[in-house]
């Protein structure tokens, strides 16, 4: 029975691609108006599905306005532009729309940006950078005329395999890294090699929502798994993996992205024998772990695979070099392989100036120095913006690093209406709808303390608080 | 008649399809040894096929040795791993394979690299470039701690604005320039967005090969367009269009890779039209314009375009800086916002230090002396090439620009023979064939002269030209 209700909805959707494929071609104008279309049993044959798939599409299309029957004779296009999405749209673009729903709030220009997970710039050494650009023309001259490896600079790959080794206990070789532009695009490249249409993929609700574009962009089923203050339910994950096969499980178990919560050690243990169990590859995003407020976080889930089953995505752009856009990924030879050439069609290596400046800067002694000051102002931060919400009825709790604060409202704030005003105000949040693969946990809030000075944080919660206190008391009603 | 043949053929694939679907989920371990496979049924149901497709899937399977029938029970998994591809398989890695044919013979360490289209970095002003980081740290501090928009540094698309304005009379604004990680990236994202499975694309023949491969990747039908030492045959062209309803051509017009022709301006002019007429995006590649030994390359087609029709990509990477990974697509608004959307999940934007270097050199009067002394170089370089390969039989179009000869080769010669036999003798050279969407020109070669100094190239072409002449007789045999 249920197989039943499964192929019918399948039907559907069959029905309605039939219909997008003939629209899309249509607005490209590759049939003109009053220019005949494609019969039932062309059609039919093209997707292999039943004829009557076919026939319910064009009557829908007919039923819109967008065809026409003339006799016997078949479907027709229908003149007057019918099929027209809205005035403004331009016939020859019509593509695929790939979602972001995290920039789209980036775009907004506001005083008070507590959407933005990045960290002030102002608590970078800036000064010292120029010195270190210095010293990388001294050591190679040649570097802005030379194209790196699409792996990655070797000296880079060997200095963070050394360092891995050092102080996560990886069991690791250069070949095993490849440096990426960033974690968006290790992101990007791991989905595209890994990721087929109708997979299973397990991640995380909340989660760091521009993922969640990406494996769906993919053609992915995506499976939430929730994560809450003690880690995973890991029983339901098991059952998850059992019942799904998912191909992987995208997750951020340290200082989480928006939770801010910390899987425990002996969860990461159990974890990568599950996912060997199950053929689950874990996709380990670990870009806070260097932002601790107290005690170092526990080793990564890489660090207790010994089968092959995570890629350790590691960016350093947050708090290294934001304009740099360095990010590393450990993974074992049969997936570099694929991933090397992937990138090699993406961009073919990222640039060798920008690696040098990182594998000199980041393994300074400076480095380490200006870390431990970077954490202790964004815990002087966190404190800050903590303080300015003491007085309200919202819930949170405390992170022990990262740059977010999850923040729970009351069930009767409605959120999209509260980040309006807030704009209005010229403050912006991720409201936890955009961190949900299920577009819902309506009542949370992402705010960042990593991007405003302390005066701006005062203000700003200030601000946001007062916004909240103007809702109308039923703003649901 | 001509459709029935279409649809079986396509039946073949769909029951391909569903072997390789159901083959890589047991290789993933999905459906473990003697595990009950899903039913015929429950499969047709699923990909909406005629359940004799999916029979005919299990009967291949069965007669491979993969699964097993039990009385009327089912298909099982037949264990004893007989469904791997090889020993050295590891049944966690089955993906997407990504080609990327010229990026294979680049990793092929030799001495006289004839195959890489690269500038020599002892050809770019390496001194003075520190000059210029150092003045763009003094100008922008914080540029080490700063992301670029997604679209790109605003202060470097007006100037690239003005820039195109004033040399090829675009008709610009900044909002219509994105500033990409290099062409490869460019090319990669307007495939993304523009391209969907079984849409028609046209290529020229030979191209840029990687380009290929990512077109591929999105599932085109790739329809070729020859080029020629006078340009396209546009009545070709034409009807190529008019037949296939291309979603665009992809075409490299101005000292094109790897032939070196260049479309002459009477023909930029009448392809705009006709790619307007027919709705069929051009994508023009053009990133040697600035490497002409002669007179000016004519304007780019994006100069003729008055209705939004040409992509114009813009790589500087070549010339100005392989390590900086600068390029600038320019289109109009409504497929800039796609573009957009879509770098934001790639790589959420280029470094901002690397654009900021870029406008301060690429603008300088010191870059534009830098670019004459370079033209003289390579044309020189160009004419050793030349001059080592005079008292062969082999034949070619002395180009006018670029990096690139084009050479024929006597039809007897095994090319895949023949860089055997070089990379032996370390030197490696691009066989035409990976040049071809047919994968056929088996006579011609890519030779590039920028990457090795005068010496090099002459000894290079020496012994390029023995291993040839010490082929045996007839090695066609």
């Amino acid at each position: 029975m249920k197989r039943q209700v499964l192929a019918s909805e399948q039907s559907e959707k069959l029905f309605e691609q039939i219909c997008d494929y003939l629209l899309e071609r249509i607005r490209r104008g590759e049939w003109k108006p009053h220019e005949k279309l494609p019969s039932v049993r062309a059609l039919a044959a093209q997707f292999q599905v039943h004829r009557l798939t076919v026939f319910k599409a064009y009557q829908l299309l007919k039923q819109n306005g967008n065809v026409y029957v003339k006799d016997k004779s078949g479907y027709f296009v229908q003149p007057g532009n019918k099929w027209s999405m809205g005035a403004d749209h331009d016939p020859i673009v019509s593509a695929y729309v790939q979602e972001s729903h995290l920039s789209e709030i980036h775009q907004v220009q506001a005083a008070y940006q507590f959407s933005k997970a990045l960290l002030d710039p102002n608590l970078l050494p800036n000064l010292y950078f120029s010195e270190y650009v210095k010293k990388v023309f001294d050591l190679y001259p040649k570097v802005l005329g030379t194209y790196s490896t699409t792996q990655g600079d070797e000296e880079l790959r060997e200095a963070l395999c050394r360092y891995f080794t050092e102080e996560y206990r990886f069991y690791l070789s250069p070949e095993e890294l490849l440096i990426s532009s960033g974690s968006q695009e290790a992101i990007d490249l791991i989905a595209r090699v890994l990721v087929k249409p109708r997979d299973a993929v397990l991640i995380e609700r909340p989660t760091y929502s521009p993922a969640i574009d990406v494996f769906r962009r993919e053609g992915a089923a995506i499976v939430p798994v929730e994560i809450g203050r003690d880690g995973y339910d890991l029983g339901e994950v098991e059952r998850l993996m059992k019942t799904h096969k998912p191909r992987l499980f995208y997750l951020n178990p340290t200082f989480h992205n928006p939770t801010g919560y910390t899987v425990p050690a002996e969860q990461r243990k159990r974890l990568a024998e599950i996912a060997q169990e199950y053929q689950c590859l874990l996709i380990e995003d670990d870009p806070y772990r260097d932002i601790y407020f107290g005690e170092k976080p526990p080793l990564p889930i890489f660090s207790y695979d010994t089968s092959g089953t995570v890629i350790y995505i590691r960016s350093f752009s947050k708090y290294v070099g934001p304009g740099l856009g360095i990010a590393t990924v450990a993974c074992r030879p049969s997936i570099m392989k694929l991933l090397i050439r992937a990138k090699s069609l993406a961009d073919s290596g990222t640039p060798l100036l920008n690696q040098k400046i990182f594998l000199h800067y980041f393994f300074s002694s400076r480095m380490q120095q200006h870390l431990e000051k970077l954490r202790i102002a964004l815990s002087v931060r966190k404190e800050i913006m903590e303080e300015g919400l003491s007085d309200t009825d919202w819930q949170w709790s405390s992170p022990q690093g990262g740059f977010n604060l999850w923040v729970r409202l009351p069930e009767s704030v409605r959120m999209d209406f509260l980040l309006a005003k807030s704009i209005e105000q010229s403050i912006t949040f991720v409201p936890g709808s955009i961190c949900d693969p299920q577009r819902e946990l309506d009542s949370w809030m992402r705010v960042s303390y990593s991007f405003l000075n302390e005066q701006q944080l005062r203000d700003g919660i200030k601000r946001l608080v007062g916004v909240y206190r103007e809702l109308p008391q039923s703003c649901d009603a």
